[in-house]
């Protein structure tokens, strides 16, 4: 396994499964042992669907009860349940009890309340409090994402007395993460910060009170939405933040690898928005073939009946049409123009105000230098169109109709596509709602109408 | 300050900028200096702007040394270089020497050759070492995002001598992140990683390769594309992974908060491919103005170009316009639905490959995939689009035209939107330079052949 690291993860899968079966059907058990000891818990995650039934079982046997609960809280929640089902009552005691809290709860959230029951009888009495606790946060916010595995130092004790309370836990609970520690009073009020290697560096003797730092800028609230836990993360460039009560309890931590995944999820999410699909929960290859045919269709069929104003537009413009047939052949060009212009200007707006670069509060200066950005682009890109139009019809008042409306339009497109997603937030909307292609539509109709009102003012038409 | 988390920083920002400049006016540098001791260096930074240049210089003086050179990391090239020019050289020695060695080789990539070597004059040596070293690397590597601040511990010294070594690294260096440590042999040979938890945990005399795990898994080589860090990062949630020469010499750290960024702009630069926009470095506010037109005019002027053919597809088609002008009425529809369909399809597809979730050789089977989705959508959106007809033209065999070619379209959208992102990749291009309205200007060219050919095969128009 040798310098595997940038090989796809699927080649390793690839390696080791083979080996594992044959080891498996040949009952050399120590040998399997050995393998599934030195491959990382979320490869065996992701060979797992090539292993049948039996051979799961027997497998998660032969794992240390480390790695297993590793393995475990990496499984997919069908193949967790399989688990649950088919281990023995002990070993899945085990499990529950000393599984990951977040992901624990996680697993809860998608039990039904009869298996619910039957697990929390298994399961210490603090720990059922603890996953019944996690579960009442809503989906999407701190409570949700943090985790209730921490250690709480009092302010009073010696650095000594610290470091001795955190070997303890880490003899409990081996992945605790230790770096990193919080300080609290008598009533479990967050007070400060205090960092492993602080204690390591501090006399013996010295109190914690005196070592730790403030956490006034670190702190989260329980209820906060994770997109804004994630933004205090980035820009403190925190790996670790503790979470708190309105009255500054402190009840979880969060730490930054919970954070990469949200990022990356709502970036996915306004990827799928700009693209005006409804939000997919699963990987590609995972989503349900039906559900993506709904997700997609529903924003295309109502685009559609939205753009057939432009049919209308057109065809109230028959008269025009029928006196200079040429005037429709640009009309492709003219709207998806309009289109691209709008979609750059909207995706441009959504991506920062995600990023947190432009806030709502800034919207006349943002709309402004979008408009302006429109007059910029539309002098060339009307000087570009006049010279198509020359190029098929050799009739410069055309051209310049041409010319003026793609001018106009793209100033309109910039406007609306930066204005809509900037209202959105204003409205405490999503602004990426405001998708490419519904600016794109909007942009068409606006766009079509310009083009023959100029046209009708430059040309003979009537 | 308190509880102060959740609001934006540019509130925080307000709060302490006039105070402290009122401070600095009435001389009350001791109270300047306590406020400056409790406000994150990142929030001073982003206040910066608003002191003046005496004012900036005297703050830098009165932050403690920590603090000041945490500040000269988050200030922006300009700020760094007003304060390398105006502060006293043993002041100017001090940063440079101690600050971390990533964001040094990232502000020694902007200097020119003159200042530069000023500046290496007031450095150690080792330290100018380190800067021409880390310079070397191109930019979007491993190793110009890995800081060499770290310390190895060899493999044959005790658990005790390993914490004293770490405790006499922080006595040097504050900011070394020393929960877990990188352990190498005789000629500097990456071999494992040793958690400072487990060193605390081991018996004193244990020895380090006996406490170690491998890192088989976690290194990256010096010269891997920071993407590919940012997937080894996520598929294995590390917070720090090793960064190895091809002989696996240990070069450099990088950690989780640095990849956190990486995602960020990678995430950006797709929404920018997307939206086809050239890559924009800057936040938006910063970004200068001409330098946005020129990268958005680009592609607009090259699609509008492409998308001219659309105008020679419908001059060829006059004779049957001119037969039946109603045909016209229903381009944009046609035109917007297989650029809607189109972008879906391609921005879910780049989504997906830059995740991970796909991957190029699984060229046939997605594409395939969305084939069949373009069917399963055409057939209900054929229908919507032959009603829209009637409700414009009572005439059946119109509507039965529009709507065959709406649903031939969609499928060419979503099969043309899957396959040139995937052939992109295939061919080591980005998948993202397939952006939305190219992908549309493709599709709305082929969807206007196919709708006149339709209508041809449909309707008496010859």
């Amino acid at each position: 396994m040798h310098q595997k690291t940038h090989k796809s993860n699927l080649s390793m899968t690839a390696l080791f499964v083979p080996e594992i079966k044959s080891l498996i059907a040949g009952k050399n058990f120590s040998a399997v042992k050995l393998i599934l000891s030195k491959i990382p818990s979320i490869d065996i995650a992701e060979g797992w669907k090539n292993f049948n039934e039996q051979e799961r079982i027997l497998i998660f046997k032969l794992l240390s009860i480390r790695l297993a609960i590793e393995l475990f809280e990496a499984l997919k929640f069908k193949e967790q349940a399989f688990l649950l089902n088919n281990l023995e009552n002990a070993e899945v005691s085990q499990v529950l009890n000393e599984m990951a809290a977040d992901e624990r709860a996680n697993l809860f959230r998608d039990l039904s309340p009869k298996v619910m029951k039957r697990l929390f009888g298994l399961m210490k009495k603090e720990e059922v409090d603890d996953v019944r606790e996690l579960m009442t946060y809503e989906e999407g916010t701190a409570g949700a994402t943090m985790t209730t595995d921490f250690l709480e130092l009092k302010k009073d004790i010696t650095a000594r007395a610290a470091i001795l309370k955190l070997q303890d836990g880490l003899s409990f609970d081996h992945d605790l993460d230790i770096g990193s520690n919080f300080v609290t009073d008598e009533n479990h009020k967050l007070i400060g910060v205090v960092e492993l290697q602080d204690l390591i560096k501090a006399p013996p003797d010295m109190l914690v009170k005196d070592i730790m730092q403030g956490t006034d800028f670190i702190k989260v609230n329980e209820f906060a939405p994770e997109e804004g836990v994630a933004q205090v993360f980035k820009h403190y460039d925190l790996k670790i933040a503790p979470v708190v009560e309105d009255t500054n309890k402190l009840v979880g931590i969060i730490t930054v690898d919970d954070i990469v995944d949200i990022i990356e999820k709502e970036a996915t999410e306004d990827f799928e928005k700009i693209a005006a699909v409804l939000p997919v929960d699963k990987p590609y290859m995972e989503a349900k073939f039906f559900n993506l045919v709904w997700k997609r269709s529903f924003w295309l069929v109502l685009l559609i009946i939205f753009e057939s104003i432009s049919a209308f537009v057109l065809k109230s413009n028959r008269q025009a049409i029928n006196n200079m047939l040429a005037l429709t052949f640009f009309v492709p060009i003219q709207i998806a123009m309009g289109g691209n212009a709008g979609t750059q200007s909207a995706t441009i707006i959504i991506r920062s105000l995600a990023l947190g670069d432009i806030k709502a509060k800034n919207f006349l200066r943002v709309v402004l230098r979008e408009s302006l950005l429109g007059v910029c682009m539309g002098v060339p890109i009307a000087l570009v169109g006049a010279v198509i139009v020359s190029f098929f019809e050799n009739n410069w008042m055309l051209s310049l109709a041409v010319g003026v409306s793609m001018g106009i339009t793209i100033v309109i497109a910039t406007t609306v596509g930066a204005s809509l997603p900037l209202l959105s937030r204003k409205f405490k909307l999503d602004p990426a709602l405001m998708s490419g292609p519904m600016i794109a539509t909007i942009v068409d109709i606006v766009g079509i109408i310009v083009y023959f009102n100029i046209a009708q003012l430059f040309l003979p038409l009537t």
